[in-house]
């Protein structure tokens, strides 16, 4: 009997968050394992309004068929917003996808063949791993450090193994929260120039910046790129609704790919979303966001502070969703999580983040869907789980 | 320098839908070339009132990150709908996604190694050359007869190529109309239960049977079964709303696949389908949309017989939106296009749904997005262009 499932399924590890969302449905656990936006952020009120309009007056038009590339009118608007930050980009350089995501699928379906090496980031976006993982490429791996990429070892990487991608994402990134400096990206800008491997930039946490400032994205000193961008943080994730930016001859290749994986993204929701932005003031949006997040943020800085043991070292984002924890040398965060689980509270494990060669006393936190209250209760119980697990070492 | 794309997009076609509709753009053009709903057919005021319900009371489960599964009462609602009409289906092996384009991009994702055989219908839906062709497969065509598939030859590859997956459309076609005889499928059932190849059933059009009886999916005579649904031509295309229906084994790569593409499907528009297909009637919507869809099909045919010479044939479908034209041996279809641009009127040549050896005499006819005035205006002027092409032979 032949094998019925393709080879490539056998090499995709099953998401990890998945399998943790189940164990904690309990409604008494707290939860610092998702990536999720805080539902108070939501623009509840001008969606449904904004949603009636476009369902009263333009539904012939929602409700069909559209085209593959989406909405022009969103796509203008998000081009506006880039030629605003300095960015030359065109709406024709704009497809409209089901959230960021889709687009690391498309990426990897576009230029991927079996064993093509793909520089990721150490750690890095788990469900990258498993989106790219599917197309086979060899995955290597290149440390994080506390202003960026580890760049020698980036230029070491990029001139012996002639990468066909390079996958990061430079704003406040998931896992770790870290940031590229400003001289990185321009450091990058050089490296990158000088070969052809496509510098992937996913950014979906831009835009939710509470501290220190604004610094222009990677695409901005880079020939070869592509970049991911995404409501889903700043809006609204159920909806589906993020892009791609890329030059025109990788943009038609994608335009083909995304056809060939669901014709277009979700019609309705693209307009409800343009007629959100261009009827209210994102600005105040994400000022509200990004207030709500540093509170969040500061809460759990110190509350790590007063309840973890004194050698557990963490990051102090300037922005995004997620903190990263390294417990001292020895120490499991898969063994921490069982412990934790029983204390009711949980994270992700940091070896879900590493495409080999896991950290395993590393965890991710999240911090953008728990209040102040549930942070500190939270942080309390996972102080005392670590400690207990200290103990018993 | 190394080649910047994979080898897979050299071998994908351009989608000719989508040349074409580029072309199209002309208001005084007459358009059989889509395969659009007329949005006549939309329900548009009960989406809006629905959709207000759902952004009133549920908004914070709407617009958040939700199961890649799918909201879980819309799965109940459509697995009841299986078990009403005598399958054995649970909502566990439902799996929503973007309209059920994204079903074959799964299914090429989670079955296809490069290089094996996939027996597909002879013509078949274009797109699904597309999606499955960018998993590198080696077609092999079946020819389609009046009522249904080749059964011997399909018997026949079965056996001495052993393939993976069979794709066919058993109700009303795409491109051709044509639905499979309830003998065919008993058949199907006993030579696909001798060996392991998956049969995938694309399911979109079976809905909307506006003459004839009913005949039971092919799915309840098989074992080896992906089924794909979709609320595309019943309730809305522009929203993407479909499903995939699979056993558990297959389920669980499926979803490991559709997480790995985009995390999940539109959530808010999944919220908005269940709650229409729970607050109204859906046989009424049917009944609504298979009356006007036979008006507009009877016409056309009435149209064809008065317009069109005598030695041109065409399938009478029973439901569907298309109908399949066979000019005269030796007439080219494209060619045809070029004249009926200038008449005014469009179509897609056969060709374009072919994986090879195109039958270059055929062509696909929309009934279903144009009036019955439209369907005789265009009917007449493509009648004049393919008399006008004769007199150039």
């Amino acid at each position: 009997m032949k094998e019925l499932f393709a080879d490539r399924m056998s090499k995709v590890p099953k998401s990890f968050v998945r399998e943790i969302l189940k164990v904690t449905e309990n409604p008494n656990i707290i939860s610092f394992a998702g990536g999720l936006p805080n539902p108070i952020s939501f623009p509840h009120k001008e969606i449904a309004e904004v949603a009636a309009v476009v369902l009263a007056d333009f539904s012939d038009e929602a409700l069909q068929y559209a085209s593959t590339e989406g909405y022009r009118p969103l796509r203008n608007y998000i081009a506006n917003r880039y030629q605003n930050a300095g960015l030359d980009v065109e709406s024709d350089n704009i497809l409209m996808i089901n959230g960021s995501q889709q687009g690391l699928d498309l990426i990897g379906k576009v230029f991927l063949n079996r064993d093509d090496v793909m520089l990721i980031e150490r750690p890095t976006y788990l469900a990258a791993i498993q989106a790219f993982g599917l197309y086979e490429p060899k995955f290597v791996s290149i440390p994080l450090l506390d202003d960026g990429i580890d760049i020698d070892l980036l230029k070491n990487k990029l001139e012996s193994l002639n990468p066909k991608l390079f996958y990061s994402i430079p704003n406040f990134q998931n896992p770790t929260g870290i940031t590229y400096s400003q001289k990185k990206r321009e450091k990058i800008g050089e490296i990158f120039n000088e070969n052809d491997t496509v510098f992937v930039e996913d950014n979906p946490y831009g835009d939710i910046r509470f501290m220190g400032k604004d610094l222009p994205p990677v695409k901005s000193f880079l020939e070869n790129s592509v970049l991911l961008g995404s409501f889903s943080k700043i809006i609204s994730p159920g909806m589906r609704v993020g892009w791609i930016v890329a030059d025109n001859e990788v943009m038609n290749h994608i335009i083909t790919a995304k056809q060939a994986s669901d014709l277009h993204s979700n019609f309705l929701t693209q307009m409800i979303i343009h007629r959100y932005l261009t009827g209210y003031d994102l600005e105040t949006q994400l000022k509200k966001i990004r207030k709500m997040y540093k509170i969040q943020r500061d809460c759990m800085v110190t509350m790590i502070k007063k309840y973890f043991p004194s050698d557990v070292k963490y990051t102090k984002p300037e922005g995004g969703m997620f903190l990263w924890v390294t417990l001292p040398e020895g120490m499991s965060s898969m063994k921490l999580f069982e412990i934790a689980i029983d204390e009711n509270v949980t994270f992700v494990p940091g070896e879900a983040f590493y495409s080999d060669n896991p950290e395993s006393n590393t965890l991710r936190l999240n911090f953008s869907n728990s209040d102040e209250k549930k942070i500190e209760e939270g942080i309390k119980r996972l102080g005392s789980a670590i400690k207990s697990m200290k103990t018993k070492m």
